[in-house]
């Protein structure tokens, strides 16, 4: 099944598409977050299809499309997870998953405008397939046992200012992370059955240009590894959001230029769907930039 | 005035103290959170808790002590944030503050049971004076309009696994920071007017034995700047915790052995409270080695 958040911004009607049909959710949940999922929601929706007592929103291709998951918990994130853009990216492949955080409000609708962070010289994008975990997930014995936990999975942006993820950074990543928007999600939520997570292409383009295209089949650490691994030093909560990785073509890698005001974005994974967002102007202002210690007050 | 939340495990009553008596706050608000703070919730509390109008919760001695606020969406955290810390960590002072990022659901009471995760030899404590956001904060023009953000002051102990945090995480800190309940928090929220949060001393014990002892007045980058520093950087939002660094004293050091079973931590900040944890043995099972990456399945 294909669920999205259709509507205003905070006011998202939760549907389930059968064929280009959207039919409203709501009179099964309010909202597709870890309660829906971890309830037994996907199945009460699946009876509800069937039986045919949905009610077809009407006008729904008019409607701002949300991200299909309310706000997560988490956002959980691992780098360098293919080849060659670690290698683009000047390390090598990493022997064990490396993890880092967005914060949660960095989630926005797949076709939201998105703001240049004031300051920013080197905001760049990451296509990546994201995991939706369906049920509370702690010290998984096997990764196996991961693929039960997932409700399903998105096309997600991992934005990303260079300068501020590395150089203004002591070399924590999510200083580049997380500013407003920098995490455009969906169009859809799909339910495993219906996607081979190990084999999706994803790609990117910018102006309409090509940028990424490779395949989740290059993971360096698939799914369910990602999942079981992540279950030993954390407890991922349903509704929580994992991005596993982007591939390479981003703008770190200096054979493309990073996105400035006015360049639009565009990213697709196979079956999960396709964004498209503008970057716009920053917020007006004096930007941060690296700045010594003394002139941010500091008393070493 | 002083903020908690007395009772079960997600089931906390949220009081307001008056000297040792705790006020139930259930007739103003259902939980300390980004709403009540940002909707001018404390104000209201003083109001009523002037004109008598806030009964008494009784039995409140006998409760357990949850954190004094709800879930936060995001917990932000500043490394490095004290010279000597810094030095015992094998690190020069930082030039800009180092952020990284806890999963909110690491946020547990003061005086919870901890469980040494499965597989640590290195479990850690860190006293540090937590931040509690009062409204939406992004882009602050100067770290003196940062004050204004901020809705109290509590005492954080940020636990880390050392292992986790730095050989097995290719040098991004979050893997070693959010195991389940490596986050207590409390006991009280503390209003600004209350504390003068520039001198404030921080101290912890294993044990009964001394180990940080230090005071605010040390932090390299202040509450101010750290609030402002941040807000260029991502969306602080209502309810936020961010934690400010932890001075010298932890085993890190290499001066004191790490957390076993049953090690009692403790630690309090002046004014602000104490806090005393016992770690307690992990969740039976294999222990996630940092394993190379054959034996993760990896395909690089």
């Amino acid at each position: 099944m294909r669920f999205a958040r259709l509507g205003p911004v905070d006011r998202e009607t939760p549907v389930v598409f059968a064929g280009d049909t959207a039919y409203d959710l709501r009179s099964i949940t309010p909202d597709i977050d870890g309660a829906f999922l971890a309830g037994g929601g996907i199945a009460r929706v699946r009876a509800a299809l069937e039986s045919g007592a949905l009610p077809v929103l009407d006008g729904a291709d008019d409607l701002r499309i949300g991200a299909p998951i309310a706000r997560p918990s988490a956002v959980v994130c691992i780098g360098m997870n293919y080849a060659a853009h670690a290698a683009e990216s000047g390390s090598a492949p990493p022997e064990i998953p490396i993890m880092f955080l967005k914060t949660p409000n960095t989630v926005v609708g797949p076709n939201d405008d998105v703001r240049i962070p004031r300051g920013s010289t080197k905001t760049d994008w990451e296509v990546e397939l994201g995991v939706v975990i369906g049920e509370r997930t702690s010290y998984l014995d096997s990764p196996d046992d991961a693929l039960g936990r997932i409700a399903g999975f998105v096309t997600a942006n991992d934005v990303s200012e260079r300068d501020f993820q590395m150089a203004a950074s002591g070399g924590q990543w999510s200083k580049g992370k997380c500013a407003p928007g920098f995490n455009p999600t969906g169009p859809w939520l799909v339910t495993p059955d219906e996607v081979d997570a190990g084999a999706l292409r994803l790609r990117s383009w910018v102006n309409g240009e090509p940028r990424q295209d490779s395949s989740t089949a290059d993971l360096i650490f698939d799914v369910a590894t990602v999942i079981w691994h992540l279950s030993q030093y954390l407890q991922l909560e349903p509704g929580d959001l994992v991005l596993t990785g982007t591939p390479e073509g981003v703008a770190l890698s200096g054979r493309f230029p990073y996105l400035a005001p006015g360049d639009v974005c565009e990213v697709e994974i196979e079956g999960l769907g396709r964004q498209r967002q503008r970057f716009v102007d920053p917020v007006p202002g004096i930007a941060p930039a690296a700045k010594p210690a003394e002139a941010l007050g500091a008393r070493a």
